[in-house]
């Protein structure tokens, strides 16, 4: 007599079985020359362009559900799938291929006081779940990350986007099979199931580390309820302080690539600081207003421009992901950086100025994990960082900050060489 | 009329309350100069040496409450405090003070593909907890850790040495103030409910990272409810690995000092795998033996000496911490490789052998926070390492491992410079 209890999955025991046989590929993973992995990733990209006729397909059917349950078309967007952006999925892994191998890399060397040499050396994390929303080059760019630095991943994907996902896997799997890579080194997570998720923060031991790629929704999930380290960013919220001593013209130019380039990545201005000594504070206004974006601003800035709405308490706070922006009018730098210790979310802040002891003074005294100096907000990106690609930025304090890559993905080991030293 | 409610105390705002003042204080000493930090720390030291009277009598207070409470010899040795060890405090604190700032250092330059300089510079954590137990030592050394590497400390002390640690308290914050650093730098909880310890624990966003230094079930108890990032080491189950090819001597001195030097330490080793083929075993387990040390085997080391006892399948898991072993014999280094992967903590494991390929293998593959070859692994010690000191030992995988000391109370952020970029 079967009981609801047989009929229930163990979730649990799921993500431990999958873990470990991940824990285990890890280790022959760990062990692999980097031309190996390399090649892996080279096989994969192969095979991801090879089965490019079965990806669109899976891509299809999830496009045609997408409709049906009323995705958005935003969403439908990020699904969607053509020839150019498998393209870029198997460019993107070559790219990946093509990086420097952090693994082995000798981070210090000394000398202890009884006499050993110690080397510390970069090895891999071990295990790294990544649960993602719904685009599905995240598939192939999270496996392909870890694979170079020598960790295993587990991925979760989207539901809307399972079949892309499944098919895009399924590809990058025979690319592993063909270099003998494990299998296991790249496990896509059998189920959609919602408590699976929860089994996966809960998998404190098994899983190194989570990274969340989503909305803000998705990362305050995880953030919350997860009992394995995160490595993640939940808002953007990106300052632009226009100093009084800055290039007129430059500033134009920053503020309006800041906020206008693309509004919706998470480097974007949400609140702009304008000194109240700033010579062209109208016209660089104007220039936002003009590009389409909905000014909120404080009094001062409202007195600047009469097209600018008022901003409410909630503003200075709120990371609007679109054509919108807060204005607030500052006296002087000491103002700027209360403004912005305040409201900042630690991700990137920026000054424009001409003075080098003020924009010094914003580089130490801002403690966001990216301060920028004479720069557009929106280059806060691992690719733009000249790290190649990025894994995701993140705004906590410990391990790694801003745009994460390889390095980011590696922890290290100390290595001691003795001559048969014994503690006095 | 007074409600139940109104007597209880909010420990969570009062963590609240706490942890801003000190994120306060903080931002002000991470713009410290590194010689106001080094000379309030001197300072420190001496107001320790000068209000040593007081101190010696809330000593003696709280040993006498311990003999009240009947706790052990043991612990009412690490309680109490003499001329000698009150001596030897000051000394560790000036000890921190002259180690080099590690704030600002630059651990990272490059060029952004569109020509923004990269600069990764190392800044304090922010407020960093410490939870410990009956070493009122631990007052002043983690407090001077903190202070050095630009970090505001929240410390909470065992109950057995309130009236110890509050008089060190004292007499630090006295040095703190010749120096002009806020009192807020360096707070001790004012209860010893343990409930404020949970609050402490929940404080994520408010408290930046926890470090646990006591028993195994307050380590515990830390990771398990923690919602702050922990750094720590639960167990320290280290092995010795006698490969065949080890000198005798060398072999045989390495060990007895990594277990019986000290016993009751993190690195001491807990169990010893010896080769098969290793020829003088007897005479190396005999010298363990007739040191007072209990053996407990598998059988073949049980056919070596009479002497040793059965092991249970839990000895293998146990950190003794005491005259206690656990021998296995193993068939070369892959055996040994697999022990060590199936039964330790992480913390650290060494290989005795002449030969260099093997340990070469040895170092590599085995994954814990450090590995060691020729050498005792009771050198596992931030002091041991040249690193002038330490908060504690490590065996996570993320931001730092090992012994951590300034360095690893450290994290970084990017300063970008421009020139007026834009993103195309």
């Amino acid at each position: 007599m079967a009981s609801v209890q047989d009929t229930q999955i163990d979730f649990d025991a799921m993500v431990a079985d999958l873990a470990r046989a991940g824990r285990a590929a890890q280790r022959q993973l760990a062990r692999l020359p980097s031309e190996t992995k390399a090649a892996a990733l080279r096989a994969a990209a192969g095979a991801i362009r090879a089965n490019g006729a079965g990806i669109f397909a899976a891509n299809v059917r999830d496009i045609a559900a997408g409709e049906a349950n009323g995705l958005t078309g935003a969403l439908l967007d990020r699904l969607r799938l053509d020839p150019a952006r498998l393209e870029s999925i198997a460019a993107a892994i070559e790219n990946v291929a093509a990086l420097p191998d952090p693994v082995g890399e000798v981070i210090g060397t000394s000398i202890a006081p009884a006499g050993m040499e110690l080397i510390r050396r970069r090895i891999p994390i071990g295990l790294i779940a990544i649960i993602y929303e719904s685009r599905p080059n995240v598939t192939a760019d999270a496996a392909a990350l870890c694979l170079r630095s020598g960790n295993a991943a587990l991925l979760r994907g989207g539901s809307e986007a399972v079949n892309s996902n499944r098919a895009i896997h399924a590809a990058f799997a025979e690319g592993l099979a063909q270099a003998g890579v494990p299998a296991e080194a790249v496990q896509l997570m059998p189920t959609q199931d919602r408590a699976a998720v929860g089994a996966m923060l809960r998998a404190a031991g098994l899983i190194d580390m989570i990274v969340p790629r989503g909305g803000k929704g998705l990362v305050a999930r995880v953030q919350a309820d997860a009992r394995v380290p995160v490595l993640a960013h939940l808002d953007g919220i990106c300052h632009t302080y226009i100093h009084h001593a800055a290039d007129p013209a430059m500033a134009r130019a920053i503020a309006l690539n800041a906020k206008m380039r693309r509004t919706g990545i998470c480097g974007a201005m949400e609140t702009l600081l304008i000194d109240a000594a700033f010579p062209v504070a109208g016209a660089l206004l104007g220039d936002l207003i003009e590009a389409g974006c909905e000014l909120r601003g404080d009094a001062r800035a409202r007195a600047i421009d009469p097209r600018i709405g008022p901003a409410s308490a909630n503003d200075w706070d709120t990371e609007y992901l679109d054509a919108v922006l807060s204005v607030a009018v500052v006296d002087g730098l000491d103002a700027a950086l209360d403004h912005i210790a305040r409201h900042s979310s630690g991700h990137t802040d920026a000054i424009v100025t001409r003075d080098e002891s003020i924009a010094a003074r914003f580089l130490d005294e801002v403690d966001s994990a990216i301060v920028m100096h004479n720069a557009s907000s929106q280059f806060a990106d691992g690719g733009e960082f000249g790290l190649g690609a990025e894994i995701g930025i993140a705004t906590g304090r410990l391990h790694a900050r801003g745009p994460v890559a390889l390095e980011g993905l590696t922890t290290y080991k100390w290595q001691v060489r003795g001559h048969g030293e014994t503690r006095p």
